[in-house]
């Protein structure tokens, strides 16, 4: 299942806040449209955000009026604000819009080509982005042994990527050769990604799994019942921490205690080879989703509540990063070779 | 405000379930009433639970019938089963019913001085638990300093005892005394208690709290926010295992990770001196309390859940049990020494 889609200059997607219960497909016809449906989450998860920006300065491209490259580039440069002030965690997004504008700045050539040439590299950044999970899967599949049951937070997914997934992904992989693997998903509050699209995707692919809430984790392994974490992720900084969906430092402090392993499967686009731990935004979001769940108040009135969208999880709590160049150490020397490596496809 | 009454043979008590939206009172006047609103969770929390039962014995002497001693200990045999087999985790519901039958086998007197002595003795108990709660509050506001930032998990306030509460009782001893203090409130997954009745008392009472979901406890340690964990128990060994709310243990893990103080404020009515960590029975609730949140489904449909309602925290991971005798290290010796102590007042 592809989640994201060019045809023609519109970009189609599927509502992620409608799932499980509708299937409903998004076509966003402006990057303005597009920066809306990613504020309010109809698209997230941190590959996919990245195959939107991408799309959205695509889009931009296709639409443009501009009679010169420097209008042309100024536009993109407009759309490149509108998307990189949506959310201000996920790397995916910035990294995605500064290679397409840098493809657009250093290529000399006329404007129709130049049109030609970007539209064709965004579609091929959304392609690859397919790619690299696919790879990545069979990489992580490795890590997997036959009876195991793999604990999983948040959505990382098909519908967090273009296609395939990360975390998930290593699990589809690992079930399709027959490992025999169960999966435990946490429903992820306050927006119930795990309850709602890991639990979708993890129903329609047969794969046996249980859904638990958040604070269950801790007693789940302290009776022996998980064999391994596997999470995907929004950021990973050369030191080796990983910015994820909160509740991923809580699990990965608790397979620490537990002794089992704690996996975290993202492509190399999401390393942020720039900032420090210090330098990172975790988003903030609205009192709301804590408040409320599907429009229906669970709190008294007139509340103050803390909504951080991500937490930080140190380098020493995790086991290994799987990426599509291979399983690594998460050691900020083997981070930076893995960047400078080809991926050897 | 008392939690739960009793008003010529009629429990009258909160129904939980419709707080924070709707106080209503339930007017309950069989113990099958009772037994069957503690099995909804409309009465809730382990000293409430252990008053419960007692007046549900107390209606079963009041309403009875019996022409003989030996008929109305029968009927009272009946109830103990009945309220017994409603949940089987909160030790305080056990320790209640064998109190008051024990006082009812050992008590030599005719059948009219029994009934009457009977009636007696439980609504002292109920009173018993109002007292003992207001006396481990002032023990436990010693261990609070000014300005702290105290997290709770669940509901251990008044609604979840006959009056005070337990570690909402320490928090509100230790505002009253104008420590200048701010509450941190985990929603407590799946059946809201934080978010529901602890944000309810909190506001009532004016104490500054923010309301967070479970999964957050992690990040907000690492940032440096909470200085102290405050909680209830629904059953404490004499080897210092803590049972509780889903989701405690996790926390536990959390604060001893992070150098946090974890207390666990109860009476010592919720010490079970039989049995052993291997020997509790663990409730697990119907699946429908993960899927659904206020009749809200919020999965897809068949699919799989755990939903243990407590976890074991280990003595390890406790600082300190405050009780109504005073505040003890979680260490057998010291447990029993409580048990066999006067409470001094």
């Amino acid at each position: 299942m592809k989640t994201i889609r060019w045809k023609d200059g519109v970009v189609i997607t599927v509502d992620q806040t409608l799932l499980p219960h509708r299937l409903v497909h998004l076509k966003l016809r402006t990057p303005n449209q597009i920066a809306k449906a990613i504020k309010n989450m109809k698209i997230r998860g941190a590959p996919l955000l990245g195959a939107a920006a991408a799309l959205a300065l695509a889009q931009t491209v296709y639409k443009s009026k501009a009679k010169s490259r420097a209008s042309l580039l100024k536009e993109l440069q407009k759309t490149a604000v509108l998307i990189k002030t949506t959310r201000p965690t996920a790397v995916n997004l910035f990294n995605s819009v500064d290679a397409v504008l840098k493809m657009a700045e250093e290529h000399p050539c006329s404007l129709k080509e130049l049109r030609r040439y970007l539209i064709k590299k965004c579609l091929e950044l959304i392609a690859e982005d397919a790619k690299v999970n696919r790879a990545l899967s069979l990489h992580g599949a490795e890590l997997i042994d036959t009876g195991d049951t793999v604990l999983t937070h948040c959505n990382a997914g098909e519908l967090a990527t273009v296609e395939y997934g990360t975390a998930l992904g290593v699990i589809a992989a690992a079930h399709r050769r027959g490992k025999n693997i169960r999966v435990i998903a946490t429903e992820t509050r306050p927006l119930l990604q795990g309850a709602r699209l890991t639990a979708y995707e993890l129903k329609r692919k047969r794969i046996p799994f249980a859904l638990i809430t958040d604070n269950m984790v801790g007693y789940l392994m302290a009776q022996g019942i998980i064999d391994k974490v596997l999470v995907g992720a929004d950021r990973i900084l050369m030191s080796g921490h990983v910015i994820n969906k909160i509740g991923t430092y809580t699990i990965a402090v608790l397979a620490k205690e537990h002794g089992i392993p704690f996996y975290v499967a993202a492509p190399t686009t999401t390393i942020d080879s720039e900032n420090s731990v210090e330098e990172v935004v975790i988003e903030e979001r609205n009192p709301k989703e804590v408040l409320e769940l599907g429009g229906l108040r669970i709190a008294p009135k007139g509340i103050k509540t803390f909504n951080p969208a991500f937490d930080i999880t140190p380098p020493h709590l995790v086991s290994a990063l799987i990426t599509e160049k291979g399983v690594i150490e998460v050691k900020p020397p083997k981070i930076r070779a893995l960047l400078d490596a080809s991926d050897g496809r």
